[in-house]
């Protein structure tokens, strides 16, 4: 591998095929590669104000080295952020610089300045083309791929958005080295999912090698190339979730209801540690119902043991609904029809599967005894 | 022609076909069609007041003859609603009545719903099917059909939208019968633009069959399929507008400025008035560039002033900008690179095409000579 140039993976979307670009200096470098894949075209950069003060100067001298005139639209950083009411105020900032369609908007940030930047563009002047320049793990590993957008409702997370890809992503791993260590592990637990739903083989290395990923260098470039390769796949054969793309969502029904019951607050749970917390409970899930056996559900609990992250419930500071009360907020999050729910479960290791009418009874038994684990 | 049964066009776009049905008695019928074609789901209704007070009651009757629970969200009448509070209100709406991605948005109204209604269906859950069901003539030629959605912007009308196709459309052409006889007219002019763009014997037998047009029965619902026809032919063959489908504009780059310029005050001028105006203009400026006949100018003003539309700048109440101040509101409408405009010209009935490079001057000339008509 030449260290000097960054890991490619494409998405394979036909007309809206796109480069994810992964490895260090991407940001410092960010102005060749935007003028070589959107020549003359102007830019708007979207952010927050925490990445901003780390990351925007060196971005917009890039661009302007360049000769690309940018726009900044630096935004308060957190969850809060991704409403209508900033929406609204990044769509007239980008009207207000007069970009036209053939023009950019490049998103610097994490999953809640990529994901409101990403439905901004899609309807500005009906779509216009971006750039995900992700700045945590989780977004480099997950929501920078994809083309999923989008704002929460004041009725729930990621209820209002739109299918729209990037035309590029730029994923700098230097900038991972300024991330809080609870943040990055939190984003590890994305990685993690790759190798559970169909890569046995990743979930081997990583049990191997996560000291060195967590450590920085060649492994870390290796682990976020390896998940938006598999992401990648799955995207190019779901755009639009019809399918199989649902498997993304291991360990995400346990996982979003735990955020939902501690009220989204992240002094108490983020969304990494909720889908660790998931992830486990679905592989323990899956054997309880004799569909894995219970060595997979310990060495998953094994490996998020060792890298920090949480796996069971009691490790969720602060006081749990019991069970029939987090069965309500699994409910909120998905249609429960005729007592019956759609699951991501696994039959071991890299097996997992769209599991369909699992019986709401089963899951509320289990909580039960998950509580006391 | 079987008068019982409603006139079928076909929008080819592979998997997002569908289908524009006209005829009268489609509002009543809506319940059975919409049940055929989505079995199972339920329904949100969009509609504005003065629309309820006409049609509500017949849809939502019809619709529960069919099995189909549906919600109404009633808006203010008038283009202030295409805006991103009500577009916030109506995303709110779908969402409180826990519709589903399976479910259907319809939208019962003329241009102004259709548009935020479609837009809606677009961004609730990353996209939900819709049904226009357009009340106005205007909306039944034009902006029901093709999949353009949006809301306006302080900073210029439709600036905000997505292109989301509808999944059916349903045109009664008996709810015409109640438009106020300025309204049909206005929306005529747009039945007129297709003969004018590239069907010159849909423009002669506009010339000679129009009185029947305006009186009602199978002519109007002949001219209403024939111009959904057209527009579905463009809007196969350039759904994103990156070609042909800017011939779609002819006259609107005179008829927005001219909008602009009485500030949209439907007193003074309504859309279909200024692409009337905008149509005349652009045939005539075609013959001063020598592109086109005056002959074939002279014969589009005299079929519009037969029926009742207006052709030239005098017509327009009030005060006009001068011609310096009309080319500004074309700036604003479009990009002016190095001096040099898009435009939608003719070389004669029937023969229109994309324009690049017409020079402004050139226009502002001719702005000029036209003021003292």
């Amino acid at each position: 591998m030449d260290e000097t140039q960054p890991r490619t993976v494409t998405v394979g979307l036909g007309d809206r095929a796109y480069d994810i670009l992964i490895g260090p200096g991407l940001v410092a470098g960010a102005g060749a590669r935007v003028a070589a894949s959107f020549p003359g075209a102007r830019a708007a950069v979207v952010t927050d104000r925490n990445v901003a003060a780390r990351h925007l100067a060196a971005l917009e001298e890039s661009l302007a080295g360049a000769g690309i005139a940018s726009h900044a639209i630096v935004l308060d950083p957190g969850e809060k952020t991704k409403d209508f009411a900033h929406l609204e105020h990044v769509v007239d900032e980008i009207l207000a610089a007069r970009l036209e369609r053939g023009d950019i908007v490049i998103a610097l940030g994490g999953g809640v300045i990529g994901d409101l930047t990403g439905f901004a563009a899609a309807i500005v002047r009906r779509g216009m083309r971006f750039v995900q320049m992700p700045t945590s793990l989780l977004a480099q590993v997950d929501s920078s791929v994809g083309g999923k957008t989008g704002i929460n409702s004041p009725r729930g997370k990621n209820l209002v958005g739109a299918f729209h890809q990037p035309s590029l992503v730029l994923a700098d791993t230097g900038v991972l080295d300024t991330l809080p260590e609870r943040e990055f592990r939190a984003g590890y637990a994305e990685v993690a999912k790759y190798g559970l739903i169909d890569r046995p083989d990743f979930f081997a290395w990583l049990e191997a090698n996560w000291r060195e990923i967590f450590a920085g260098g060649p492994a870390r470039t290796e682990a976020i190339a390896q998940s938006c390769q598999a992401k990648a796949e799955v995207v190019a054969r779901d755009e639009f979730e019809t399918g199989d793309r649902a498997l993304l969502n291991l360990g995400h029904t346990f996982g979003h209801a735990l955020e939902g019951a501690t009220g989204y607050d992240s002094a108490r749970l983020v969304h990494g540690e909720g889908v660790a917390i998931g992830m486990a409970l679905a592989h323990r899930f899956s054997a309880r119902m004799n569909l894995a056996s219970p060595d997979d559900a310990r060495r998953v609990e094994a490996h998020l043991e060792a890298v920090g992250l949480p796996w069971r419930l009691s490790q969720v500071p602060g006081e749990l609904p019991d069970a029939d009360g987090l069965m309500a907020y699994i409910a909120q999050d998905k249609k429960v029809s005729r007592g019956a729910l759609t699951f991501i479960l696994t039959r071991g290791i890299g097996q997992s599967f769209v599991a369909k009418d699992v019986p709401a009874s089963e899951v509320v038994s289990f909580l039960r005894e998950q509580a006391g684990r």
